[in-house]
């Protein structure tokens, strides 16, 4: 397989290319490190930006939903989309306005969404999901149940361009700015994992399972999210 | 003017209808609360999702980028937009897959985007970017060049529709599941801000100045932003 997505005028990053990735591993790892994407698509000329929980198998893209949705109703019969992952890194502070920014990671994914309508296809990626995210829970659950299963719309994309930018530097300053005598420099954020709330009707004597030892309190999210796709990967 | 923005069929949220929200002050303050959203817009057909900075003025909405963004050309002359803002607060873990969450906050907002053209109103917008952001801040940095700000367009929509969803609840198992054993709650996330990185060529002398106290290490970048905004809407 190539290293790199080819450049085409749809996914080439014309603004900044030095901070332009094209390379396939760092696109999947910008995308598995989130749960969350937002997905742009239209419907009667209207566009629409609808966040949604994303996952990947190899060089394709699933997302899902209520059977019931217009989005995914939509999507079924082959809509042109473009999927967006983006993590915020840090403020970066500079000495002039013009020169502050965001640390960041982003990926822009474009091609056509269509329904999953092959029922052993539909299975699989409804156990993928959680196999993905959260490694050796499926096991634990109550089985999903026919009626669940068919209220329930999987849409699945395959990837046809993809483009990344990147920010991770410090602030770039004009060299005739560095005498300004204002602080600059970056404030990072992460998004971190919170202590776990048990359901108030948690049976007595249930901790948390093994297989949420990714989700240790205080770890960053995105290093979880690839620890579990990274196992989710070696049990295929 | 009126607590809630009216519902059409552009901004009424039909799957999960208790999560929908049109509270206009809660809207705002999703929309605040972030630093990045998501633009969906159309250039020949094609679906785009774009993050950017946003800020907010009422009830309008603003970003901004280079003069030579294909976007901004575009949203330049009145495009479509729908811009969607999410945070991630927590995976919400049931007994059955079915029944599997995330608890979030996500506004959505349709307009036409257009360039801000006017020279007073577009230099404000420049300066209302930081001092939103950053408040203190813009006093102390060296002044904007007219070179700087002919190299960056600003992008205005006002809101036409909106609403938003949000999800802040443990889990909601079906009652028939809560005697299977299996661990069920909420693994909250949030975004928090970490130890400044002062740029390596930072003057002698020079400590964190004293508008940046509303980000200090530890606190949620959610809340830092809604103070930020709140010491702006304060100062106008």
């Amino acid at each position: 397989m190539m290293t790199d997505y080819p450049t085409t005028p749809l996914n080439r990053v014309k603004r900044n290319p030095k901070r332009a990735v094209y390379d396939r591993a760092q696109i999947h790892g910008i995308l598995d490190a989130a749960m969350l994407c937002h997905v742009a698509y239209v419907i009667d000329e209207q566009p629409f930006c609808t966040p949604t929980i994303h996952w990947r198998e190899g060089e394709t893209l699933y997302w899902h939903g209520s059977s019931a949705s217009r989005a995914l109703r939509a999507q079924a019969e082959g809509l042109r989309v473009c999927l967006t992952v983006t993590h915020l890194d840090g403020l970066v502070l500079a000495r002039s306005a013009f020169n502050h920014s965001c640390n960041f990671r982003s990926a822009m994914i474009f091609g056509t969404a269509e329904l999953v309508r092959e029922p052993e296809e539909k299975a699989q990626a409804l156990m993928a999901i959680t196999d993905r995210l959260l490694p050796g829970r499926n096991a634990e659950l109550r089985a999903m149940t026919s009626q669940e299963i068919k209220a329930t719309s999987v849409v699945r994309m395959e990837i046809e361009a993809a483009s990344a930018k990147v920010r991770a530097v410090n602030v770039g300053d004009d060299d005739e700015d560095g005498s300004h005598p204002v602080w600059a420099g970056v404030i990072p954020v992460q998004t971190v994992i919170g202590t776990p709330a048990p359901s108030p009707a948690l049976m007595p004597g249930i901790s948390l399972p093994a297989h949420l030892a990714p989700f240790a309190v205080g770890r960053r999210l995105d290093d979880a999210l690839l620890e579990t796709q990274a196992i989710y990967d070696l049990q295929k």
